[in-house]
């Protein structure tokens, strides 16, 4: 089963502002085993509305409308509604003396206006609204289902959790939903979709997703069944081939970040990490200290940006710095070793490179990154090349930092 | 003139990803004086995309399609447009030459998958993206315009300001615009909403917007004007009332963030800057270095998260931090001075606090933040509470340590 949502409102249409009921709406509907397959933000235009509206209902049979049943000249969702389906619309004298007691209630007067909000669809059933002046609406059309719904959160969420969910419910094939999670690091997406495509691609159940951020790939399978054991068999069934496929490249099957993944497996071992930070600034003890509680293993380190500060807060030899240079295997090295012997730290972490826009660094082309780790057993750095501009260079430089150190431990 | 965009993409079809990227362009195409009139959000599925831009492209004269440029099986874009437009899709070699010479550049091999992105509706003009593999696509359809741009906002910004508007501009009647832009800090939305909001009511054009992140507000003002005289009188007449009302609150007048504002005033006095950082483990010295060239003010600094680290690499008195609590004015001065101390930086700012979710410090509430700051003249230190959870916490924690020290400077 698919649904469609659309978003009314002109407001949408600018920079500043997202429809974010949406999102709330899918994860609702998902729950149901309904997908969304497409969403719309249309402005307060009568005649464009009622285009996106009668498109919708033509193609998908559940579709979600918010906003637009506000009692201005602007709110144009019922006018449209009607337009698209060739419906009148009807007055609801009970309706209005619901608003009316509202007002009341409130002690306010009620606009003129506020009539326009007691009209439905010819044929619909109206939706009890306790939190605001317009009702929402419950149409069916030849199968399919059309729902108005309040813009307003607080209008919008307990009108879909006690009216239009329990509806939803009776019409949907019960179905059973099975979902497997994992954080992959060190790939980029096109490898990693290179790699487990001819896994998935037999499946059209469960579905696969793939998103990438800089140097984190998530992959998600969700699987809808007639029982709980069946979609179990899918998702473990194609899960286990693709966790055989990549190995060590997966980093987390829950869905945590891999700064929280680190933190599990040094917080099991007693073991604790140190930084010193060159390009990054501070963005690599920035993103360790999302995770909640990193205090139980993460103690610090340093932020050596400028060069004097190799020297004067890790006591870098100047005379090495100066030989090898600032981007090298040798600086991160020694970095590392540093950070962990100052901090005492069981392990640490160094992040040396260029990230552009323009090199400092004679010779160094931007996105040119050493990174280096230290281990009670040794000390050691690896050349990374990123793509991108500086905040990518640096989003990878972190990410890629986490994941040298969670291979090590 | 009007625009529709489309955002193509599964994954922005679940709960959790919301199409940012609208948002940017609507900026951008609003400064054209053109107007966003519907947008939507497809999956990857070929036939619903075809249609979704089919239908755009009938009733809307400029259509702006993101995403689906990847190099995987899931990437439908360039056969969707294809399909819609009744066109054929034709192989460049040009552009697989540069993608395969990308990959050579970053060392990596490129999977086969890529050559999929080589592919260009017939007739389109090849958009160059330095950023990425995918080219973007500018194709004309009698008088109406469908632009394939990838997703990622690292490529599809830069594509769209140096090969995009400068194209559409010459399709677009010239109207005069002149902008102001205010960046103000230390005050909240509705504060600053509260107290120009009487100033710009009256005024239908300039347009003034009024955006918030944690703890930074933006004011835009835009005027369309027939001439730019009568735009620029429009925009100066109510920046100077927004000016007189705000004062100092206002730290950028050019667009630039807090982090470049302050870093020229430390250039100007040819001054530099050092950081010790608690509860912010690098973000404020993160935030700092995403300024190209900040090497030439910012020093580096201490990530002293753990609490033994506020002894071991800044020295702080054991005691004194025992008896002071970590969160604490003592402690949060204490840790500026060494900061300012152990670098030879002129300036340095410390944080330490309580960003959440639970606290760790007895009698400290989540969002207790102390800001130090340590100045050739003396050391303080300011007491904030945050509200929001730990990532807000912690980027107002980075705003408020910038913005202290903007006025102190």
């Amino acid at each position: 089963m698919t649904a469609e949502m659309i978003a009314v409102g002109s407001e949408m249409l600018t920079p500043a502002k997202v429809d974010t009921n949406s999102l709330w709406l899918t994860d609702q509907l998902n729950l149901l085993g309904i997908d969304l397959v497409q969403k719309a933000v249309v402005g307060d235009d009568r005649d464009r509305l009622a285009a996106a509206i009668g498109a919708a209902v033509g193609r998908t049979p559940i579709v979600l409308i918010t906003g637009g049943l506000g009692p201005t000249e602007d709110d144009l969702t019922r006018e449209a509604t009607a337009q698209a389906l060739n419906r009148e619309l009807v007055h609801d004298a009970e309706t209005l003396a619901a608003i009316e007691a509202r007002f009341a209630r409130l002690h306010r007067k009620m606009a003129p206006n506020n009539r326009r909000q007691a009209f439905l669809v010819a044929g619909a059933v109206k939706l009890d609204n306790p939190n605001g002046t317009a009702p929402g609406q419950w149409i069916e059309v030849e199968g399919r289902i059309v729902v108005l719904l309040p813009g307003p959160p607080g209008e919008m969420k307990p009108m879909l959790l006690n009216h239009v969910l329990p509806r939803l419910r009776e019409r949907v094939p019960r179905r059973a939903l099975r979902t497997r999670f994992y954080r992959v690091a060190g790939m980029g997406e096109s490898d990693v979709d290179q790699r487990i495509a001819p896994l998935y691609k037999p499946y059209a159940n469960p579905v696969t997703t793939i998103l990438a951020a800089a140097g984190d790939i998530q992959i998600h399978l969700r699987a809808f069944c007639e029982t709980e054991e069946e979609a179990e068999g899918l998702v473990a069934e194609l899960g286990a081939k693709i966790e055989a496929e990549l190995g060590d490249r997966i980093y987390s099957t829950t869905g945590a970040p891999l700064e929280v993944a680190v933190g599990q497996m040094l917080k099991q071992r007693g073991a604790t990490l140190a930084v010193a930070e060159s390009c990054t600034g501070g963005l690599l003890g920035g993103r360790i200290t999302e995770a909640p509680g990193a205090s139980e293993w993460f103690l610090g380190g340093f932020q050596v940006y400028g060069r004097a500060m190799k020297t004067r807060l890790l006591g870098l030899d100047d005379k090495m710095v100066e030989r090898e240079g600032v981007v090298s295997e040798a600086v991160a090295v020694a970095m590392a070793e540093s950070a962990r012997d100052r901090t005492g730290a069981t392990y640490a972490l160094s992040v040396t490179g260029e990230a552009g826009p323009e090199s400092a660094t004679p010779g160094i082309e931007p996105g040119t990154v050493w990174i280096g780790i230290a281990t009670p057993e040794r000390a050691e750095a690896r050349l990374y090349r990123f793509p991108g501009d500086r905040a990518r260079v640096r989003a990878f430089a972190v990410q890629s930092a986490l994941n040298l150190l969670r291979l090590r431990i």
